[in-house]
């Protein structure tokens, strides 16, 4: 699979004239060779050609442990010291395989001091972006990375139920995410590990940070977490409230409802990206919320939280199945509650195939 | 405080000819702002000129959190909508900011993908790596920063110490991960939240992965855990074994004490970090496993988990009071074991500041 996927980069980039392109540590390494490393200050890059195997250059240290998580053959791998200054080895690498006057394609996730090093040694070369690239082939999932994602929000919704399960008067939005990621950690998933629940007034903000606030009775409690089964994502957002809602909290939550139904049944291969933001859209702004959905529709998901396609005004890209992305329209009043659900679906044949509905239905507002 | 660190960024750019700099949302926004906030894939960039409040371009959706979060006035708050291109927005700001024609400072921790958008938004400038500016500023820590460290490394050390004692036989490396990680936010600590706990080989390796292993009698235990106390980072190792030490492991642990206890001793205003480096590789190489240490001897801390000073043969930069690092020789038997002790420590006036030890105690090999 993962030696397939380089291959096909290599397609690309051979349409595309690129000599080679160098790998951020993270998700495009596991994506092309299976090894998932955080990035740190110390270079650590995979080194695409236009053909043949890879090559790796890594801190000395990490040779065999880059050895045991890879998947995939290496044309080399090479260490640097601590001593040593890992450009030099970079521009001999790259020298080595007739590439150091070609066009060079950069990971879009990759950080400036680290390209900084690599434009240095490589003085003959021109750079160029490679997110495009490497988010095409992304984009598509095999049926075994939809699998994944399906896990990973079935683990979500069992963390959030019993997260919902969990507030009483007087919990906190710490202690309740406490309980939230102790769930998805004990169903075998990987999370950030803290924040992702919010009460009352935070829940209008969009990306707020969990406090010690207390619940008060009739206060929403909005939970939205991405994590991880196997690497893939899900993300999902279920609104609950304490005690008895007010009709404005019930008015508000069949609106947001009604949008994001909607937009999953429109769901299907060859709708504009954009279409579809515009179909949750049209039905909130018509119950006289449209300024208070300020977000687009939803994101792509994968081996990244937000990744392409975004389900976005101005995108004209026409979906495709294989594709994955969030359902999530929102209602914010700001110093009073947000409201937002979201589902993640896959693309089908057919139309859509929603990951997340079975696990932990939608159909009301949660009373605690 | 937030203020004060941007005058002084000033100064240090107008010395180097810096008209602007652009900080990648995290670490620096919260350094110089307040604002903490992880990276997606939508523009935030906080832009420090050379003179003046620094101006605030965002998704249009977080501007109300960027101000709850910052904790400066800033000239100017920007933010772009969902169906607009922020480099637009960034041209025009840099436009009337009278920078347009400068030299700009991109974060070192900037993602390639922002500074290819920033630099086509600005055809006439020309982009240098800034990390050296603002690495000189948060080389120096204050008297509060340090205390953060001290609390984040005390908080480790309990989670630690509560880790080895709920180790017994059976258990695997991922449940007293799991101890760990939920002793480290019960003491109101923030960590990655998962891994960092190893058995036996696996503690041979230098950045592996927590598995589903479990132990068996006789195996080393290490722990390293890097946690955060509000945003300031600790970073402890401590070994322990399960059973009977074998003369192998405690000899072995000796050498590294001996060797770590010298490096800490030898702390001081003015030693060249190189020289301290050598301070602790001597004893381990004259003990005959020179070979077994195969990386520096430690790692400045505070914001990051790895920052300057680094402590590594060829840097020449002589320690300053306010300098926070980790001092962590270790020798490495492949297919055996490892053993690492870590502590961390600051530079004062006459020597030095261990922020671990008294809250671990590290003289013997831990018996479980």
């Amino acid at each position: 699979m993962f030696e397939d996927t380089v291959k096909k980069a290599q397609e690309i980039m051979k349409n595309r004239g690129l000599g080679a392109i160098f790998l951020h540590p993270g998700v495009n390494t596991y994506y092309f060779t299976g090894l998932m490393k955080a990035s740190f200050e110390r270079l650590l890059t995979v080194i695409i050609p236009d053909e043949g195997e890879p090559v790796a250059v890594v801190p000395g240290f990490e040779v065999e442990s880059l050895m045991k998580y890879s998947k995939i053959k290496y044309r080399d791998v090479r260490g640097w010291s601590e001593d040593q200054d890992p450009y030099i080895l970079v521009g001999r690498v790259v020298e080595e395989l007739g590439k150091s006057k070609s066009t060079i394609g950069i990971d879009g996730k990759m950080e400036y001091i680290f390209f900084e090093g690599i434009q240095r040694a490589l003085p003959g070369a021109r750079f160029i972006g490679a997110a495009d690239v490497l988010n095409e082939l992304r984009l598509i999932k095999s049926r075994d990375e939809v699998e994944l994602m399906r896990k990973a929000a079935r683990i979500i919704c069992k963390a959030i139920k019993a997260a919902f399960e969990s507030v009483s008067s007087g919990r906190t939005e710490i202690e309740v995410s406490e309980v939230l990621h102790g769930e998805i950690r004990r169903h075998g998933g990987l999370s950030r590990g803290y924040g992702n629940v919010f009460f009352g007034p935070t829940s209008a903000l969009p990306h707020p940070q969990s406090s010690e606030k207390k619940i008060e009775s009739g206060e929403i409690v909005l939970i939205d977490v991405g994590a991880q089964y196997q690497w893939y994502f899900g993300d999902v957002t279920r609104a609950a409230v304490l005690g008895q809602p007010t009709e404005k909290q019930k008015r508000l939550y069949g609106i947001v409802l009604n949008a994001q139904k909607t937009a999953c049944e429109a769901v299907r291969p060859g709708i504009e990206a954009q279409e579809l933001d515009r179909t949750a859209r049209r039905i909130i702004r018509e119950a006289g919320f449209g300024q208070n959905f300020r977000h687009r529709l939803g994101h792509g998901l994968g081996l990244e939280v937000h990744e392409g396609p975004y389900i976005v005004e101005g995108n004209r890209l026409r979906l495709r199945p294989g594709m994955t992305h969030s359902v999530e329209p929102g209602i914010y009043l700001l110093g009073e509650f947000g409201i937002r659900i979201e589902d993640d679906v896959a693309v089908t044949e057919k139309g859509c195939d929603n990951l997340v509905v079975d696990e932990f239905p939608k159909d009301e507002l949660v009373i605690i």
